[in-house]
């Protein structure tokens, strides 16, 4: 089969390889839609993972079922399914503690395009099906679908890990696809005044039809001041930092009130340390919490999530501004995703 | 001054009392706009707090401040505020412990037409008033405001309650003017799916309004199995009981999947046991949890909620179906909620 | 193979059964020690679970690995184990949102002699080996990890259920080998004062060396009234219910404060209805919450308990009162069960 | 009245003050028994929280009540109270959130020696005195009750902080008396294996006594390799900071499981940064959460700690190494607490 691959640090092309194997748990299934990720972008051209040869690309992807193992009960050929980005060995112990996403490791519940291929290619591999797939309802199109294997749960954790509550007020930083799906998730928690740091005019048209109610641009000066600006001086209940680097916490720290929480779920991908302002921060007493980690994955969370796009309550293809067609044009989307013109959220490339 | 009062059990009338006498934190409030509550109407006819002679009924008013104790910092004479229905006292332990609305006391919190006088007059007394009342801006109305006194923290601390999380599937059973703000506030905490128990036409209408899916009519049938047929046997995710009586947990425990839960935030008047199905709650296994509790009070709450009308997260005004103007329409207002037609959801008195 | 079966309701015997096949993330275990639980003669005798014809009874258990299928990595035959009575389904909707013990149903996680045959037999089956077992360290002898079964985990979960906090007063309701283990179970969560209620002399002294200051005996007045008497009418922060029947919520909930909270681990095998006394509940309105389920189960589980007993935070063997040697004894442990002398807490067989 | 008092940064002495003037809620206490701090030595010697000029030093003190404001109902001259160093101001919008002790702003529920005269005086002013003093019982001699003003709070609130559960391993960092408290209170919450990282032979001693299986010397190699040494690679379920500086927090994430939590209690007295190690913090992707904070204070705190002192759960006069006897004497411990000679814990004088 052809897959689209890291060949090493800094290259990609089109590799052959053969069908992936089933073990009894397993499905093989045939993307319908997928969508590069800045992860991607990120993995191939900054090495962030480390190196990988040969390797396929891509994490999200929804399709149709070839083919599944024998102990596999819920799913069989022909099945619509989604595949979250993230898909757990949900036997190990840090999922029975309740972080199925470190199952067998630190992040190691993500496999895509990290410890295996990744879903850029004909067929690919699903481990434990029965609890890593779901079924995609027709109301659903594939658009939308392909939103909730990474944007849309990376993005609603952001709104879990900061702790949103009715009437808070909270500050989203960066507004690129997770950021913007940060909005909506806070929204949907109970946010009163989403405030959200971004400057690129697409991505401020869907953050304002998300809810967000102020853009705050950085080049008007630091981010915590316009907050505090904002705020009479109070700050913010919460921050989701959706983007940025190791020294976006400063603003963070800065522009929440003492007891709030920051859920972070940008991926930091470079330096040594991230740093923490200590006078803002109450000198280590100010109840200013730092919540942070990876979606959660699996096929219960792919469920919760997409019926709240069938009940209408949000619709993620807002934030899909690029559509190609044909398998072959996952080269041009994801160096459309690498070169970011201006008006990029994200692309989708569907497949047949 | 004058004051609309129950003055024994199933007898109501105007009287005519001192003005209250202000603490050094206190505040005297002049109402311009206040609501009659289905507990006025209980208190007065079913005696459901017990007798009370010459007491000034009503809990929900916004007004003006007319004066204010020596140790009042944050408010002072002529501020608009509003009152939430419960006035805990902050320092007690309950409060410290987090349980404000039993400071003192179970319910004692409660303190309008209970402890002491109610709004239903020229001027109300507010103990600790820079904790118990909130400034109101411009932007929002007074038929707004005065559901914030009881209906939309009630109704949203049903959702807080039931512990609602994104995707849930809950069902509401109830849809007065509670049960409506239960449906607002689910959705609100990320419900995709709502039910809603009722049968009232106007109540429906809001219903679908605040994003109820589907109407169960008790007529049609037993509400759980009406629930289960609707959710492939699977059952929902959360119940707000929000009306009813003290079998109403009898569905909701069966319409509620393991590991549910349930919140309730119905006053229940008689009777002298809640009944739980045994079988259904597993044998007390099934970790189907059953909360309850009256609603939070205090300044921030009203904050916080005031924040999701300024923000248009939410229009509470939507429940109120009839408007009086005039001090005196006050008896009306309460009679109109005591005889209930068809299309009353929330009466609000205007005065001057 | 021969194993200890429950014929019919009412009557158990000896039944000889083929050696369960193993599939591939299975083991079989030989069991070294076993202990009878109040849930056998509660299913042979009362029915409790509906009919069952010869199923090998019996769910606690400690043994020697005696095969395992081919997908299991981390046992091989000859590893010494401890196997909860619970064994979840790790992959299942129900796990994945927190409720292993529900996997597939309600309390569908409690497989041994429930869905199939028990431990009381020369091998027996143990689904998802890797996830629901653990190996067992030489210092915990058979008779302390055979309370790791079932005794530990459900006690200890009534003190979760309760959310016993620092320096809580709390009620155990039950001093059955269950309820004892909820008194070190909330005094391991950093209860203060702990009231228990019961009235066997060897029950007494192990609650009394568990952290029990006083023990309620019903036979000297109500139970709530005499918690009431004991912390001046204030009540109790936390009841855990480890003994009773539909009623005994009554006298929780009267004992129990605004703001606290009941955790249930009693299973309920009669009657239609539990019943909450609506006053004391604050007619819905008081806070106090209900919590109950079942042990949660699985590998985790029994590793964190484990670990307690390793660090000498608490000895589960105090309340193993009688011993019996050999595989044959079985049958007289589960008949004392039965019989239930008075100095009876919990039996184990050893079986070499 | 006599006070010992910081004259400015550097610089101590004898102060002579007027008595403090009581507000309605307020009381005036006379100390029996006071405890210097290694707050009070920052204060003066690091001019941690800025300057300051004759004011009166302390805020871990018991004592009898002078006198009371005429609006206070539980305490009158002549009672024998504890009170905490954390007095918030229980109506504020802080307050009604969860954070009392950031009532007014970050921080500033802690009054003494920060905003207003500590307590090393003849008297001392307790703000809202119902809600901020509680009675002492006989049982709990002085030594032990100066120990509930802030040390054995804080250590708890380290406990509390990092949310240890059942079975959880515990890194302690820093066994002085605060982190010997959190030892304490980590086992009080269910901790089994506890690491204490510490080298002073008398707090080994405690911190073993207190439930610390291993202790860790610095000087043996970097902290995180020996935790890591220690548990099979897989480092602790929780850590709590209880000393060190900005980067304690590198081992401590280190060290730290995906899906951990570090509570921090340690003030953070100088640097501009904090400093978190992004890769073993998962790129911010872990779930290694920061939760850090001052203790909470006020009365219910105070009551429900004593109460485990009272059911002998705890014994914090354990870690009272020197005792001085007459007012005069807090010059000296306090000089005791800064030269913190090797075998010093925790000095406490005696007034009588």
């Amino acid at each position: 089969m052809k897959g689209f691959a890291m060949k090493k640090i800094g290259e990609t092309g089109w590799v052959e390889k053969p069908i992936p194997k089933l073990g009894p748990l397993d499905a093989l299934v045939r993307p319908t839609a997928v969508s590069p990720c800045t992860s991607d972008v990120h993995t191939v051209w900054a090495g962030a993972i480390g190196d990988r040869h040969d390797m396929i690309l891509g994490h999200e992807a929804v399709g149709i079922v070839e083919d599944v193992g024998e102990l596999v009960h819920d799913f069989k050929p022909g099945d619509r399914v989604v595949v979250p980005a993230i898909t757990p060995d949900w036997g190990s112990l840090e999922a029975q503690g309740g972080f199925a996403m470190h199952s067998g490791g630190m992040l190691a519940g993500w496999k895509f395009s990290n410890f295996k291929d990744g879903v850029f290619t004909e067929f690919f591999h699903v481990n434990d099906a029965d609890a890593n797939m779901a079924h995609l309802p027709d109301s659903i199109d594939d658009a939308s679908a392909v939103m909730l294997c990474d944007m849309m749960p990376t993005g609603f954790h952001g709104a879990e890990l900061a702790d949103v509550e009715f009437g808070d007020s909270v500050l989203v930083i960066g507004i690129g696809p997770v950021g913007l799906m940060a909005i909506a998730g806070a929204g949907l928690k109970g946010a009163s005044r989403i405030f959200a740091v971004g400057s690129r005019p697409k991505c401020i048209e869907i953050a304002k039809e998300y809810g967000a109610e102020q853009i705050i641009n950085y080049k008007n000066g630091e981010i915590s001041e316009q907050v505090l600006r904002l705020t009479e001086g109070k700050g913010v209940d919460r921050v989701i930092v959706a983007g940025g680097n190791n020294d976006t916490f400063i603003p963070a720290v800065k522009a929440l009130k003492p007891g709030g929480v920051i859920g972070n779920v940008n991926y930091l991908g470079e330096g040594e340390f991230v740093r923490i302002p200590r006078t803002e921060w109450g000198c280590g007493m100010a109840h200013k919490q730092i919540h942070s980690g990876l979606m959660p994955g699996g096929r219960l969370r792919m469920e919760k999530l997409m019926s709240l796009i069938e009940a209408g309550r949000i619709d993620p293809s807002k934030i899909v501004t690029h559509r190609f067609c044909g398998f072959e044009k996952i080269e041009d989307a994801l160096m459309l995703m690498k070169n970011k013109p201006a008006d990029l959220i994200k692309p989708v490339v569907f497949i047949k």
